[in-house]
């Protein structure tokens, strides 16, 4: 549940989601997303943190630099619970839908007494 | 971009996503939500105030009821940014993958010279 809550939190940023769709593209060093988008180096390690924090990036230490990585499954977590309420609610739909169908045909057989 | 600030930020609570899941069972009332999630009405009024101003839910006024309703529209929104950034992820792996079996056969190819 917690992770969850950090994940979405943490992708209710446009510069994190930004970030994100920056790292889905491969692995970047924190000084490449700097320029990149032009914002200030405190800035974006204080988004990276979020990101790490929330699971939704790694990043690892490598001489001076640190290369950051999207992490697919956690993303897919999220994605899954989204998907989990629409299987739900297309159900619920499709439910409702077949039901209205029945009580037509119920009402077409009357009509034929 | 305002509004997926808005749907993630709904999304990171864990009783507003419960409220979701119920409301994707089928449309309900304000008092049902209450007595099903033993909180407070004050509390229940400001996660649906959330999630309505998120545009993830809607509510209308009947009699003396407020019936609420997930907006599956908005709900697709969210998870469709989210399978955007999956598929340009994998399209970078494969993309990655066939590099490297490329770079595999190459290397055969000079072996076998």
């Amino acid at each position: 549940m917690r992770q969850l809550d950090q994940a979405f939190s943490a992708l209710a940023d446009p510069t994190r989601r930004e970030i994100l769709v920056h790292l889905a593209r491969g692995e970047a060093n924190v000084s490449d997303i700097v320029r990149r988008f032009d914002l200030t180096q405190p800035t974006i390690s204080s988004h990276l943190k979020v990101l790490e924090s929330a699971g939704l990036i790694s990043r690892r230490r490598e001489a001076q630099l640190r290369p950051c990585n999207l992490v697919p499954e956690r993303l897919k977590a999220v994605t899954d619970w989204l998907e989990q309420v629409q299987a739900i609610w297309e159900g619920n739909y499709k439910r409702l839908d077949a039901l209205l169908t029945e009580l037509k045909q119920a009402e077409k057989k009357e009509r034929k007494k």
